[in-house]
């Protein structure tokens, strides 16, 4: 092998056993479950050596990214820890199932039908999970009370449908199975038709299910908005009060002011090259930088503001107008202050008010 | 052309060039879509000239709109901006799709299907639409993650599903992709009913999708009512304190009394001539008039109370009944304190409360 | 007449007039909307001359009633509000719409169905009405939103649908306004099944559609739950407001105390003769009376307590076990302190809960 | 009898007598209800034998249970008390009603149909039933006024869809019930499609149907999540204050302090022998012993830490990783702080942080 290409590869293995999900992952993913769907398509026969050609190679890309892995665990030292992660059981189910199935003797169609498991290898990649988990978890009192409840609306209403519907509908009433079936379908409000009381007391039986169901996903909902609501709040402080503390701007304050602003702030992680501020738009937040680099477009000159520093300030000071283009060098996080919190932080922290307004001055001197 | 027509002319095209959206422009994108509707319907044929001709019409003045609105950009060098923004996107696709379609050979009957886009005009004068989109924004990551993991039930269940009732239904459930439709009716709990597992096991997936369902939903709501909740705050918070910081009964406050009060109030817009109070109607609020005018109708004469003059405090000091009609003379911003909070607001800042007393003690004196 | 009746239809009528709604107008309305229901059963044609004749009674008492009323409003001058008023205009639409259909000469079976408008007689009646007004009315901008996006993304998706399945399906897609009866369908999540699109392009539409009512109705929740919980705070404030400062007991706080401790509080209003304490039960609140009187019932006697005292106050003191069974002699309103807020409530006025303490002890020692 | 086996009756008694539910309760509800399910399948008539007989051993656990209950309860002299008590109602149904049913000549598939009523049994173990049972009390008021508009609009609704749809369909919509039925339907969004309005006039009345469903949906959510929000809020307050007054580190702080210190809180309870705390994990929270004994695996020793004492105080003070596993040894109750509220506490209670800081340092020292 050329060296470069060997060197390639050494850079590709490397990103694949260091991280959870590359951009090759992201593709083989929706490739692999999207070939899979087609597969299972009589209408795309004539594409199946294709489709199946990119599925082999797909199943190729996950067994080498589970080799990969194993092997660097292994030199590390975690290769147990590893194997009994969620992270590598799923990359082994990823790299076996398709192969097994295939090895038992399962007719190809339906072993690839596996591959739907890929879609596994997403979840640690979603941005918000751990916060969902946290608030199920949580709020999993209240929670699984709901489901006890839904369970026996449930029995209940099928024994009920089942006794006052048997005679007239055999056929979908015919069992407390079947009726199970229906109450399902009916407390969801998901309501098929495919199986439908017609005698008057059935009927309300069912209305009273539909009407619980209404109940049963209010208190559901109302249950999770509640954890929701909680869990951002601590979400927001958590990651804003790393950020806070490292800009000079508010060391000067107090560890309870510093609580207090944090609870005012919210971060933005932005990419490379991205417009924060653009001229002439309304403004009502102005900006600090926590990490990372800003560039301001201002006419004749750019100035490039580093960490610490802080922007958009005129937007906040009467100047409702943006007055110029400001967009980030590098990745930053910024620290955004909206004009309501910035008031209120004004009236508490007056010294504040003063940095910011000197500093406003200077320049709007030195622009000018 | 006769002078009055002109100057008429002339002052239509203005109003056109330089508001988002005039009444002529409501009207036309209404008459022209339920034209559209109407001319898709058979029962209607004998009607199709004249619903024709409407549609003509409209046409007619969305392009005159968008010529007007391009040479007045022009005019001011803002062309290439009106151009790429999307209102300028929204103007020229509302002139030129229904004509292009038609150019290019498609049947009058279709390419009037176009005119639907129509519709997309009204987006900018929708009221609360900056306040969702801001939700929608700062809560992306979250209502993202929960899409994922509707994706995810999605592709796991229709799989599933398909392997479990390919061989029973064929017809509706023979490939993925006809399964993946089964998945997303079920999921959403809107359960057309043309395609329902008949299995056991087939309806043991199809319960869990319907009670995962409520859960999506749940987390979607959560998040959305969370996000709201918070926007609702910053909103009011920003709309008030412009409008407190001019009236001159505050202005002895100090600016964090300032913002304390702006969160106790809540700013009302009125047209003129509108009753704001009526006379024996159970009162629970006190207003002050930010900007405007209100009359006020005692026996035998009319008062009026200018900017910074505040009425309806005989509610709160002990009299529930209102004495007086009272209505706008101009456009009016008020400022209403509900009696919740007049009470807290009396507590913390017995200064104002005196100030009120007095004015109410002076006004009841006067109009003995 | 003899004179007992007399008197009786005397005290009957003024009830009439005085009140919206008495006992007797409930019974009429339920009686009669059942009525009218049953009359359009065929199943029911033997008991039809009952029925009718039940229908002719209720009439006849709405009539009454609302001849009673007129009289009454004309004696106090009163006659053009209460004719203009919503009371005035339901009253005279129950009185009037079924006697004036049959003159009209409609046919009877079809008169008598607008006696269901007699429901609307119950609306005032409605306890948390005024409450769920406000709400709407507060939060009318978003909810306005959200229904233009609705419709927007209704006629969006019906013009695609027709588009896309008039030809496979004409029965169901043929036009715009069938497509559009789809969309509705859809979108809410009702999904009957009588129009389903079957193309794959369709089927992608519908899926988005769903989805898009998923959001729709997060958004719409969200801004709901917001309103309420704002309201309820409110309302809840308002009402305990006037109550508090009828309590003796705290009389001695200032007014920022008193707002303080009517945010901890809540009103219950109960009838006569009802049990407010159980023996023996677990006990988490203390009871202040504001309107009424209480009755203890304590080994060997009875003690009762009339308005601004306390009782239920030992359940916070460290005994969890309620001693003795209280029960009220008279409508009661009591102030409800729970257990959290009477913690918090003690720590912020050390005098409150040094008074209590001294009536436990003064209590106890007197029921030894 | 064997003198053991006397001996376990006589503990298994004793458990049945005093709890409400033992596992051999959950085990025969569970086996009961499933076989009286399976029992009404026909495909399962080959395994009737076994499931009546399984079906009879559990109802007679239940009359064994209610006897010894009643035998029990009869020895404290609270016979009438329990009989008239839910769980005693419970009880005597789930013991006698299926005897009763057979012996009044009931057929036995039909009588064992009563066995769905074991399922209440499970209700006084549904661990956040008060919970829900106090918000639908709390908001009782608004919850009826969204029940008594859902009649109105279904009424409403039904009697104008049986008058557009009676003659187009008079098999669906010939009744007001029937209409009815459609209207109850149709508002819950569950749209099982076995009564679709098929006239313009009746569809534009379905769609506002469908639309109020949606509203009466939100409205219902938004209570519910309103009155949950603050319920949650209650209950923790309730369980943490408990648990903070018996840990000495805060015994130290004013009942004001303790009251703000309560609601930064989380109460955990754990059984014997779990992992808190994972060697290597990020840490975001420390946690204080309110009951119990948790034990730190060191190296080289085993550390037991008891009530009062505190632990995990590293992850807040600067370093993210757990340094050693910790698990309980016995049920322990623990005090969950999390990093964001311990940075608030520390801010307003410096004493706190100190003591903290000390130990921190201290156990550092003696670990070296």
């Amino acid at each position: 092998m050329s060296k470069p290409l060997t060197t390639a590869l050494a850079q590709f293995t490397a990103a694949t056993a260091g991280r959870n999900m590359t951009k090759a992952a992201y593709v083989a993913v929706t490739a692999g479950v999207l070939s899979m769907v087609l597969l299972t398509d009589r209408r795309a026969d004539e594409a199946h050596k294709w489709v199946s050609g990119l599925l082999w190679t797909c199943l190729a890309y996950f067994v080498f990214e589970w080799l990969v892995r194993l092997r660097h665990m292994a030199r590390q030292g975690r290769l147990s820890l590893y194997v009994s992660s969620s992270a590598g059981l799923v990359d082994a189910i990823g790299a076996l199932s398709v192969p097994v199935a295939l090895l038992l003797g399962a007719e190809p169609r339906t072993a690839w039908l596996l591959s739907v498991l890929w879609v596994l290898k997403v979840v640690p990649g979603i941005p918000g999970l751990r916060q969902l988990r946290r608030v199920l978890v949580l709020e999993s009192g209240p929670l699984l009370s709901v489901l006890v409840i839904f369970l026996m609306v449930v029995f209940l209403a099928s024994v009920a449908e089942y006794f006052l519907e048997r005679d007239v509908q055999p056929q979908t009433f015919g069992s407390v199975p079947a009726a199970l079936w229906w109450a399902v379908v009916t407390l969801t409000t998901t309501g098929y038709g495919d199986a439908v009381p017609v005698t008057p007391l059935g009927r309300l039986v069912a209305a009273a299910v539909m009407i619980s169901g209404l109940g049963v996903f209010g208190l559901w909902t109302g249950i999770l908005a509640t954890g929701f609501a909680a869990e951002t709040r601590r979400d927001n402080f958590l990651r804003t009060w790393e950020a806070v503390s490292k800009v000079p701007f508010f060391a000067a304050l107090g560890p309870s002011a510093i609580a207090d602003v944090t609870h005012m702030l919210r971060t933005m992680e932005l990419p490379a090259r991205t417009l924060v501020i653009r001229k002439g738009a309304q403004g009502d937040c102005m900006y600090f930088i926590a990490a990372g680099e800003v560039e301001v477009d201002l006419p004749g000159k750019k100035v490039q503001l580093g960490e610490g520093a802080f922007f958009g300030e005129m937007a906040l000071l009467g100047n409702n107008m943006r007055g110029a283009n400001v967009s980030t060098t590098k990745v930053s996080r910024l620290l955004v202050l909206d004009l309501v919190d910035f008031r209120v932080l004004m009236a508490r922290h007056p010294d504040l008010a003063e940095t910011i307004d000197a500093e406003a001055k200077r320049r709007a001197l030195e622009n000018r």
